[in-house]
C-alpha cells in the first residue's frame, strides 16, 4: 500500500504558534501533505491533558492559502485538537496529527506533564493516527531540522501502515547533528521521576513566592528504555496508550475491599 | 499491623478550596488523622496533570490549629501536591494523600482530564499512598457524605495495607443514598471517549467563540468496568498507574522502524 497523495495533516504543539519547533514541523510536513495548523496563542508548557471548560474558546485565522491553513487558539494543546476537529474534520478526517516539535524532552515521566503529548493522546482518542515529536534542546539556537530524515521516515511509516487503535507515538530526538544520530529505537517509557524543589523568594511587598525547580531521577535504566536510547544518540519511539489501570493489583484489592 | 495513631493526611482537590466536596472530605479525614489541606484558590476542573512552571506559585494560609492546617495555592492540583511536599513533608512524609471529593465523575477516560486524579497520580509518583474520590453528582445539593462509611473503609484499608509503589486508587461514587450503595467493586478503566462538539456563539462585537460540549460514549462495557459498577450502584475502585507504554506494539514497530 502506498501512502495517499497529499495526506491531510493537522499540526499542533504546546510551545505556542510562534515557537521555532512548530515552524520546523510545518516546513517538513508541507513537503508531503496538505496542512492545517491549530496551535496555542501562548506557550502552554506543562499543560498535560488539560481542557478549557469553564470559559469559552476562541480561534484566530493567521494564514490561509492553497493546501495550508493556520490558526491560533486561545486554549490548551488538547483544546486545539478538539476545536480543529470540530471546525475542519467533520467530513474528512486528518490522515495524521503531529504535535511539536517540542522544545525539550518528553521522554520517560515527562509525558505525563506534556501538552505536546496531551495533544497526541487526544488525537489518538479521536481515532486519528498521531505522533508527538520532542527535541532534547532548550536553547534558542536548537536545530529542529537535524532529525528531518528520521521524522519523515516515522511519518511516512505511520501514513503507510497506520497505528493500532488508541495508540500514538512519543518520539524524542537527541540534541546532536544529523550524522551523529545512530538511528531509531522502539522503547518503553523509562521509570523515572522529578525530585522537586522550589526556590523561595520574597517579593518587594514582603510576600513569599515559589519557583519550581527539580532534578530528574531515573531508576534502573536498561537498553529497553527511552532514556537509554537518547543518552546513546538514538531517536526514541515509545508506543503510547491511555488505559491507566494497574491490572496486576486488581485481584489483591478484590480480596481486601470487595464485599461481594 | 494496625494503622498508626493519627496518620498525617494531605488533602487536595481540583474544584478549589471552597468546594463542598473538599469540605466533606476534610470533615471525614479529621476523624482519623492530622490534616494538612493545600487546595487551589480557584476551580481547576479539567486541569489534568498540568503544572505551573512559567510563573511562580503562591500559597496563602487560611487556618492553622492543633492537628489542622489549611492553605490555598494559586496553582493547579499537581502544584498543590508539589508545593505541600516542599513546605511540609521534607522530614515527615504524609501517610496518605486524598484528593476530592470531586464534583462529577472521574471514571473511565475522564481520568485523563481530571485534576483530582492528576493530584493523586503525582502523590503516588512521590511515594505517598494516594486516593482520588469523585461523586457522580454535579448538583448544588449533592450529598458528599452519603458514602462516608465506604470512604472510611477504603482509607483505613490503604493506611493498614499500603498500596504497591507507583499505584493509586481512582474511586468513583454513584449519586445515591447510603442505603442504596451496593458495595465496593475493584474495576478496570472502561473503554470510552467523549464525542466532542462546540456550541458556536457570536459575541456583541461580532466575533465567534466556542463552548465545549460533548457526549460520553462507552464501548463494550462488561462487569469488569468502572462504568458498569457505577451504573449498578457500586462504588468503583480502579488501581491506577502511569506507565503509558503500549508494550504489545513494541515488536511490530521494531520490525518497521529500527535500522539496527
Amino acid at each position: 500500500m502506498t501512502p495517499k497523495k497529499r495526506p491531510l495533516i493537522l499540526i499542533t504543539n504546546d510551545d505556542g504558534i510562534h515557537a521555532k519547533g512548530i515552524r520546523a514541523l510545518i516546513q517538513i510536513m508541507q513537503k508531503i501533505g496538505d496542512v492545517v495548523v491549530m496551535a496555542p496563542e501562548e506557550p502552554m508548557s506543562g499543560m498535560s491533558h488539560s481542557i478549557t471548560s469553564l470559559i469559552p474558546l476562541r480561534a484566530r485565522l493567521i494564514e490561509k492559502k492553497e493546501f495550508y491553513q493556520e490558526y491560533a487558539c486561545a486554549g490548551t494543546p488538547v483544546d486545539c485538537v478538539k476545536l480543529a476537529q470540530h471546525l475542519f474534520f467533520q467530513e474528512q478526517k486528518p490522515d495524521l496529527v503531529v504535535s511539536g516539535i517540542n522544545h525539550g524532552s518528553n521522554a520517560s515521566i515527562n509525558i505525563i506533564y506534556s501538552g505536546t503529548m496531551g495533544a497526541a493522546l487526544e488525537s489518538s482518542m479521536n481515532g486519528f493516527p498521531s505522533i508527538g515529536f520532542s527535541l532534547l534542546d532548550y536553547s534558542k539556537d536548537a536545530d529542529f531540522l537535524a532529525a528531518e530524515p528520521f521524522i519523515l521516515q516515522i511519518v511516512e511509516d505511520v501514513l503507510r501502515n497506520d497505528l493500532p487503535k488508541n495508540v500514538c507515538l512519543n518520539v524524542n530526538i537527541p540534541a546532536v547533528k544529523t550524522e551523529e544520530i545512530k538511528g531509531i529505537r522502539i522503547c518503553r517509557q523509562a521509570n523515572a521521576c522529578w525530585v522537586d524543589s522550589y526556590e523561595n523568594r520574597i517579593d518587594p511587598r514582603g510576600h513569599n513566592y515559589f519557583w519550581l525547580t527539580g532534578d530528574f531521577k531515573a531508576n534502573g535504566i536498561t537498553e529497553e528504555d527511552d532514556i537509554w536510547a537518547l543518552d546513546n544518540n538514538y531517536i526514541s519511539v515509545v508506543p503510547v496508550q491511555y488505559d491507566f489501570t494497574h491490572y496486576e493489583c486488581i485481584d489483591n484489592l478484590k480480596g481486601r475491599l470487595e464485599n461481594v
